[in-house]
């Protein structure tokens, strides 16, 4: 069998197993196991670099040898991995300046993963030493289908450390950015508190400061620590490219993770996998505008939105970009789901199980956002260690676990693949959220949630959505939405003000363009470069304590009252009409949401408000809205629709009856509207 | 007077003073007040060191012999201690290396008390320095009764240094243990994670690490630090067996402490003494479900049934044990309440005022629950340094406190010393303990919280309970609870299977047999080497977040409808039947309670479900149950009955009227079943 | 022009102002509209360091000069100050022995400011150099009005350096203090846990020990500490007398600041200012006591008490101080709030807009509470670094915001400068504070929430305070309130004495006198020497949970029922009569108020039992009440009444409508009751 043998047209099953953690009778009986199950791919040894190399230069290849046979004789295609997460203890203990250090200055120990510093150079040689050893050994196996370099970057906060190698890389990363003291100083405002430097020897990593340290200092800082992680996998790419050629590179990103530059980490990779753990999402990663009756609802399945906007976002690392590595019809385009959680988590404050159909629940909308694979995590449940009580899709005991019955009824030909059909973008920028989060001026709002509300919002509209860069493409959306664009160059703002001018919809938030590349603010005030496409100019910001609230009244085709939480702001309009006003409070009569031309600005936070005024600019831009009821949603892909109901009960909608946890497939009628969409 | 001249038939009290802190005139004045309130008991010296031995070698004894002449004086008998505690600033500073690390792994200063490592060699020697001397000087006195170890092993997180000494000494340690690296690595599962170590100094204690760090390396630390414990406690030991024969050695442990196994310090004293603060341990060591409910019903007592748990847990610790340095007639058995609270404390969020009766009734419930001694804490309020705001039995300014007046109004002869005729064991274990609490996977339940429901509900239904060592020896008892043991060895099973076998009832909580003594789970699932026994296997397992309910419904003598929260495990069976299944929820029609000839498992977390099964398995067994009031308990000592009354507010019962905080003691008719006591 | 140039008979007006932040072109700009709206004084430079000396050595004065003669040029006059809040980078970097700690035994990083130990012998000699550089260019500049030393001393919790210069002084502070060790040992109780020490050498400061450290150490350490924040000031003012004569030398206090003595930091200045935010400083600062619904409703303007209390907080620091360095009838005397909130903050957990209004009734509270200066913080909004979303006077982009409208608006000439008549003295002390903070015994209160309890008290029946040191000057005083002081010495008990013999009403709170100075208690127990005085002993404290509530029922005048809430102490009369008693609980029946002759002794905590006592206290004393409503206040200056409503809606009083957020001042006719007022 070699790469092209897998026909492949529709989505693809896969799981994530350990053969160094059981038997060496268990991998051929697991394997034939996994074929009956219907699974094509199955990941290995990303943690396994102690049983690789367990004494330095010694490798021992016999039992990976032993594995990648077994599967490869039942059909499975192998994804390798770089063991490079979890460095063991000999390498450690002779290299300790290999650690990371915490936001605390501490050094972070030896004994889970992930303890080292991307900068360190003793740790790059070696990373790339047994990079080159496993690629060497396998990198023309034809059971390997691809890599995935190390596993979850930035995991338990270790995107950045803040001691050791990273801080004796910081300061020559600044020189060759700013070349002078001066230039350092004055983009990051030193003099504000004498903060200026007259040596780089001097510049620290962000932390430990009496108060609060400068936000343009912990800016570069996160920039820097990105640029770490993307050379560090680069050198992993360069010579995976060069000893496994044909085959695939990714990455499995993780849920909401914040710690670096995403698109920049993805450049270079084939396509984008994630890991999707929908109710350890909810539980511990949910922005903080989720409250506990949404926790509560969507314990044992998640919520759709949070999912969607992980898969809408990870779809979106590498929109436009080149094929690089894939090759051959039967490999998929991507982007995956490498580790899709297939019963309960451990990791939580609380694991609930998930709820009858959640499994193939999630499998579905995987597909139906873009995934042209799933796969498991894990085949069996751990018996030792950090995740025993992390399930798999067989238990302990290797029965088969609940996620397993889920898996086998699974008709995989029920999802073809095929494009997302997405008329509108969502702009997303990781520095504007570094620079939002350093300085939120409200507890309970960040960027996450910022950005999430308006992704929801679109959802309950029916909308299918692109995450995009807040810099890409914008060409063909008939709307672009960028909830959260607080840092605005001149180069971004020319760029949207092109696609306003070529015809698209431009829905900002609040906060949009408050900020400058460097983290200051534009001298001239919000919206900065934006400011005559807005047509206005910020007039005051309200930062609401959860006991206040801030009605705003809207005006026009925008009627109706809304209620406003945490944040307000109001415009002096130059150009700009107000669609809706301010009530009561400081702001009264003020305006609360304007629009120029194919521009609107909403200047408060308010569910309902967001998605009147969606509503009514998807109106403008010629996109059917289909409203769904809570709970439901619906997405497209290649011809399908794919309708969900995420909630625990039954719900009646267009007259069917959709079952608790559930899902259908149909498919979608080109130009034929749905039942229920409302014309624009 | 001599050792024997002490008639002993009843309880006796004493009480804790600290000459070194008042003028030289004092001791003489409270040793008459002490002798004239009824007590018999001093304790004496156990933070004295820097007064014994002001510089090095300089031995001060002066103050010291006055004072236990003055007690000897008026006829009360000394417990003196070994002033190891609190290391003074001259050892210290010379040696810095005996100070302790915290698990943040910072060095924990000198300024308080316990700041020392018990793996610390100098300090060991220093131990047995300042013991010999003090041993020499009074091991023979005939004031001298007996002797305390240091003081409350543990208190403030102690037991465990993580670093300095114990760090250095933990890599011997595990080599002793395992012998060989593949050993550890084996036992530890290090293979998860590339965690296998290659060097025994590679080891290092289970803090700071990126992520969890590995479950099985915290359960060895944990008994490595136990084992420091046993070690130091023992040479002290060894010395005052050899200084002062005939003297009883004993140690005063702490409410609920975990930090080692409290069975294995034990082992080698006469008898084991407690510290009592009904109170304080309300408001800061109560388990996480004892709510602000009862917090609030008994701020002023204490809850009735964590109070007797912890005076039933440290009776337990020797059961069974040889006697080994009493001697006479007079010298109590044990256990005794070394420090009872007889006011208000200091340490809590709050420290409210015990009600009127409040200290009598502590009293009453040590006797009844076994105690041959209570001795208050302390006799004068500190004026000085923090613990000015502790109550003692006299005031700051010498007059008596309300606790004095109700030791005054006690008539110690109303409670004769004899045995506590308990049927029902409940089963504990402090490996049990480690391992559950390191991965508990639902906030809310932890192991204290589990095992003190089920101790609950057999209080309430007026069961007196021994709490013993879960490999103990089962014999006698009628029905045995396991409420938490999560660990079970293959041993550990045998011996359950054989009491169950002798006909003894056993009764499980969830989660019982979950794991392996290393700490990994049975690769062939719970229950492991009870799996026979149990006729069932674990099915699944979920974690209720504390908005979610699971329903349990009974069948035939169970019936009922109860709510679990927190914890819900169910069942495949084979072999045992279902008492109960799951309604609702992906547990739906699950088996919930289990029960296979004389073994019942509960899978589910439900206060009136425990109780239920419970009473059902006491009627089998043949033991009768006196359901109580809410706030009413009963005890049985020395065929005698302690009905109590724990509530603010006066309760009718059994055509009785309980004033608030009260007590009644009256003869146990044998053989005839107390008036409300339901037949089995 | 020249110092007495400026008449001044009325309120003046100033702004904090950053040339340093904006391009040279700005300042004549800025001063001439500070001209325009009414302003007399500018500060400047105390965050410039580097930009004044940008390398060691190396000044670069020309920016500053230019600043300054642009601000002269328009009538504004100066305040410089020393910039040592900021040591810049060079000399951080050379001597980072001049980093303070934290708490935790934590270096504090560069990067932002306050980052120095005021006990380094390094950083005294540049803060000597660089007063003196500062001072020799500017001293005698016609322009430079007076000097500000330093920023806001104690903010970010950096009173107190836990390790470094300040750990190797304490020693060396203690010997000068104690002698010898035996005096040091005695004092902090060392025998207590074996604490005491042998060599000065031996003593750390207080933290990281295993439980809570000896709080006579704390005491001692928050002396010294407090010390060399006045060796520190003091330093500078006396290069500051000696090269800029003829002007006043002044610090900016903070809100609430507790980390030091501000008396004797006060002592040696010409007058006080202080840093008014008061939005923030109730989201912040309040104390526990405030709870919720007063944080919602006065959200936008802060609580007048709070803010209040520091007015005449401190106003009353150097009440009685001889003037030092003023010079020339057009000199403010002081206090100034030399910080003036003008718009939204940006360092609390929720940033609310100021309400319309609040910007001038900030003001003119401030000037009835004593201030000759009300100065703006700051001119323009910084558009770098830390605190870009905090506002100023003009927004970002130069245009005026909201505060800018309110001030041109204010007439200054309606608030005449004079006197505030208080007849009621509030006591307060630092030493008692610390003492009763570090074992406050009952989450929920502290030293702040008792003080500002029965201030509330005494606003709320219309009455001014003096609040003024425990050890200051009571003559002509008609009530004297001592809300907390818990220490108290002999001494101060005579000065007590004297005052009451004088014919004062003293009212004194729970804990009064508790404390020696050294921190223990009084080995006769509270009140110590003051027992003669009060006629009673302490006989019970009662530290109640918040679920908990203790009724007190009043006798004879004091009638009616009250429920007291965390504290609750009673007594033993020897010469004073009860005047309520507890009902209920475990001191029921006690005396919880009690009065002998001039002296009245509340024990338990209760906003209406404080009331109710107070307001017959003032009775007897023949201070005439005005009760006012929630929200509304009245304050006296000059003979003019300042009615302030500070609620959010109307409030009908005394047949006017007081508009929300607003003010009306009008004359007080001597002799002439308020409408309203009642008779003593």
């Amino acid at each position: 069998m070699t790469q092209a043998d897998v026909s492949f047209s529709h989505l693809l099953l896969g799981t994530c197993d350990y053969p160094e953690h059981v038997p060496q009778d268990r991998p051929p009986v697991y394997a034939r196991m996994q074929r009956e199950l219907g699974l094509s791919f199955v990941r290995l040894a990303e943690f396994a670099w102690s049983r690789l190399e367990p004494l330095p230069g010694t490798f021992e290849w016999g039992w990976l040898d032993d594995a990648v046979e077994a599967y490869h004789a039942e059909g499975l295609r192998v994804v390798l991995c770089t063991p490079t997460p979890t460095p063991p203890a000999w390498l450690i203990r002779a290299h300790p300046e290999i650690l990371a250090f915490d936001d605390q200055g501490r050094v972070r120990e030896f004994g889970s993963r992930r303890h080292y510093d991307f900068a360190s150079p003793v740790f790059r040689e070696h990373s790339r030493r047994i990079t080159r050893a496993i690629a060497e050994r396998y990198g023309q196996h034809p059971a390997v289908a691809g890599w995935q370099t190390d596993n979850e970057f930035g995991c338990h906060a270790t995107s950045r450390s803040y001691g050791g190698a990273s801080a004796a890389r910081f300061p020559e990363w600044l020189r060759e950015k700013y070349g002078t003291l001066d230039a350092l100083n004055a983009a990051w405002g030193n003099v504000f508190w004498s903060m200026e430097y007259t040596d780089w020897a001097q510049v620290r990593p962000p932390i430990l400061t009496v108060t609060e340290v400068n936000p343009s200092h912990v800016l570069d800082y996160n920039r820097f620590a990105s640029d770490m992680i993307r050379e560090f996998q680069a050198e992993q790419v360069e010579l995976l490219r060069e000893l496994s050629p044909g085959r695939f590179v990714t990455h499995n990103f993780m849920i909401f993770e914040s710690g670096f530059d995403h698109y920049d980490v993805a450049r270079g990779l084939d396509f984008v996998t994630w890991d999707n753990y929908p109710t350890g999402m909810l539980e511990l990663f949910a922005p903080p505008g989720i409250g506990e009756d949404l926790r509560t609802r969507y314990a044992r399945t998640g919520h759709p939105d949070l999912v969607g906007f992980n898969h809408d976002l990870y779809r979106g690392l590498l929109s436009g970009g080149e094929r690089l590595g894939r090759d051959g019809a039967g490999t998929p385009d991507g982007p995956w789901v490498m580790e899709q959680q297939c019963g309960q988590v451990n990791w939580a404050p609380y694991n609930p199980m998930p709820a009858d159909g959640a499994v193939a629940l999630w499998t579905a909308q995987a597909w139906a956002h873009g995934a042209d694979v799933v796969s498991y995590f894990r085949w069996r449940a751990a018996t030792m260690a950090q995740e025993v009580m992390h399930s798999g899709l067989l238990r302990h005991d290797e029965t088969p676990d609940r996620g397993f019955a889920e898996v086998a009824a699974l008709d995989q030909t029920a999802f073809p693949v095929g494009p997302v059909p997405a008329r509108v973008a969502l702009l997303h920028d990781y520095e504007s959220l570094w620079i939002y989060d350093q300085q939120p001026h409200a507890q309970g709002l960040n960027y996450w949630t910022q950005t999430v509300t308006y992704y929801m919002a679109l959802r309950r509209l029916g909308i299918d959505v692109d995450v995009i860069h807040a810099d890409a493409d914008l060409s063909g959306y008939a709307v672009v939405v960028a909830p959260a664009i607080t840092l605005v160059s001149a180069g971004r703002a020319a760029r949207w003000t092109d696609a306003v001018n070529a015809g698209a919809q431009l829905v900002c938030g609040p906060r949009t363009a408050f900020r400058t590349p460097g983290g200051e603010t534009w001298s001239d005030g919000q919206f900065g470069p934006l400011s005559e496409l807005v047509g206005a100019r910020l007039l005051q910001y309200d930062s609401l304590r959860p006991t206040l609230r801030q009605t705003v009244s809207g005006a026009g085709d925008l009627s109706g009252t809304f209620e406003a939480s945490t944040w307000a702001e109001s415009y002096r309009l130059s150009g700009a009409q107000a669609l809706a006003h301010y009530r009561g409070g400081p702001l009264d009569g003020q305006a609360a949401v304007i629009r120029r031309g194919n521009v609107t600005v909403i200047g408060a936070h308010s569910d309902a408000l967001i998605g009147a005024v969606l509503e009514g600019v998807l109106g403008e831009a010629g996109v059917p809205v289909l409203p769904v009821p809570e709970g439901v949603r619906v997405s497209r892909r290649a011809g399908q629709l794919l309708v969900q109901n995420w909630n625990p009960e039954p719900v009646e909608w267009n007259g069917t009856t959709l079952p608790p946890v559930s899902f259908v497939v149909r498919p979608v009628e080109a130009g034929q509207p749905l039942e229920g969409e409302q014309d624009a």
